[in-house]
């Protein structure tokens, strides 16, 4: 659908977290990523080549993806400029941003006049369904967070990437843009209507053989009061027949609410369980993730093992170790 | 906003429970409900006057108000007989439909030709801000139930009438297509986007005067695969003080889930209100409402008095037995 190889827009990227949609492309298709365009002021690094539109261009890149957020739901003229620029120069866009390529008259009028594509990736291309709850053949995993933006992605991406090694038979499902940008398929989970989330879910994970497992992205959490709802059409919507906990431990409250503490892992698995089996009850918590990117290595395992005693789960950082032992608890199930 | 008074049209409704809409109106402004229209095979019947389009136009009636869901998504051409006529009859149309009036390009352009309005009050006409989770003043009420249609929304605006009453500072507050097309306002929950659910219930719910009541009208089921999502958004948007438990003791299996049975009303306390605790720590179940329609009066009683017992929690049918001892739950809160 999108163009392949990218080169990849930082922007003005206010810090690393910003720009999370170049970092999955880049760990998950480094092949897609060959450089990356970074504006004045820019807070992240892909540890890519730094390129110009034209030496992109040349090296054979398609498509400029946005690969950071905006503030403020706007885009701003600085971006513009550069936005415009690439379409001039041959380059389609593609972007995960609430607010839409195809809406700025500018960029639309030129595309136009160039002949190249826009990709919104957050609109919703199809009408979804609403959920029938009907039990579904094949397996699926889900990773559900203590907060917003603990690595659920991460962790579902690795875990396929360790499946796939093995030669299991195993499908990463994307919910959100920068899920989508790195595979080309998936729901934009946030960007569809209520009635219909739910539904979304059970058409991105439809029957498969009983030894394949979908890998379902998770959203939000259920403790954040912002977005629990669409974590919670995932916990339906997904069936899921396995879990995993996905943490971030130096994280001081729920991200963008300040009066918010983040609940314990055991708080989170006591609560998502008894959801999960309202529509598969033979769902299981099966392993936990922890993003300790923040922690030294010393103090990331001896916490990861504080944990693991504490919870009687694997506890694994897959960005540390890998996701194997998770892979391994499927085994089970 | 819409031109009142309705006749209410029944359509072809495949039972009273199809017809939820035209029942809400009918019980709760009556002065609007001047008659009904049913066509051929209708199973609805609000006791109301069957009128002609030129009955009703005779007897100042202005709009034609869809009181009945549809099948399948689809506006069928049975209906669009009607409508069409009722705009040639000078009404106005409104509908709280998943598919739009304003999408069917023979009602669309009839309108046009007669000047006539069609309001699709499912649409959101408010660009809702994301949730921020900050602590508002006044008390918030939030019923939630096993199910869906089980009396949520009967048993707020029974609440918000006694609690007027009683000289109470209260407001109803409509999160659906019925309860919008009763109050003239409100929010259509199931339609808006998902990433801004809890935000528009932040938003219909503002500051307001510390002994001032929001009665929300709830939505879906925590434990309905299909809706929960929504739910989700009312408990930690609505961050409500009190919760009612609203339940139908003679359904057989979840509304439309002919496999999933109805959770106890313990497992879905148990499940509520660590869920509400989130965004209000001090929340508190204080009662329970019963749909005890199709029970006889004696076994209604008898069921509830063992609720009640059970529980320990007043346990009413607010349609039996008002809304009274559910408002004096709240005196504590």
């Amino acid at each position: 659908m999108i163009e392949t190889p990218y080169l990849l827009f930082l922007g003005d990227a206010p810090d690393p977290l910003a720009a999370k949609v170049a970092q999955g492309i880049r760990d998950w298709r480094p092949e897609y990523a060959l450089g990356q365009f970074r504006m004045e002021g820019c807070k992240a690094d892909m540890k890519l080549p730094d390129m110009t539109l034209a030496e992109a261009k040349a090296a054979g890149a398609k498509t400029l993806v946005v690969g950071v957020a905006n503030r403020g739901g706007v885009i701003s003229q600085a971006w513009k400029k550069v936005l415009v620029a690439a379409l001039e120069e041959g380059f389609d866009l593609a972007s995960g941003l609430h607010n839409l390529l195809r809406d700025e008259p500018d960029l639309a009028a030129v595309a136009k006049a160039t002949g190249r594509q826009l990709h919104d990736v957050r609109i919703p291309s199809v009408q979804y369904p609403i959920a029938n709850g009907v039990k579904r053949t094949g397996k699926r995993c889900l990773a559900v967070g203590t907060d917003c933006s603990v690595g659920k992605m991460y962790t579902s991406l690795a875990m396929d990437a360790e499946m796939r090694k093995r030669g299991m038979k195993a499908s990463f499902r994307a919910t959100g843009q920068t899920g989508i940008l790195i595979t080309g398929e998936g729901v934009p989970l946030d960007a569809v209507v209520a009635d219909f989330m739910a539904g979304a879910v059970e058409w991105l994970t439809p029957d498969n053989d009983p030894d394949h497992w979908d890998l379902i992205e998770g959203q939000g959490s259920l403790f954040h009061v912002s977005y629990s709802g669409v974590t919670m059409a995932l916990v339906h919507g997904g069936q899921p027949d396995a879990l995993i906990l996905s943490h971030e431990p130096t994280r001081t409250h729920m991200r963008g609410l300040p009066g918010y503490e983040l609940p314990s892992l055991e708080a989170l698995r006591d609560m998502a369980l008894p959801l999960a089996r309202v529509a598969n009850p033979a769902c299981q918590v099966v392993g936990i993730s922890v993003n300790s990117h923040a922690m030294g290595e010393d103090e990331a395992l001896s916490y990861l093992e504080g944990v693991e005693k504490r919870m009687g789960l694997p506890a694994v950082d897959p960005f540390r170790q890998g996701a194997g032992r998770l892979v391994d608890a499927l085994s089970g199930i």
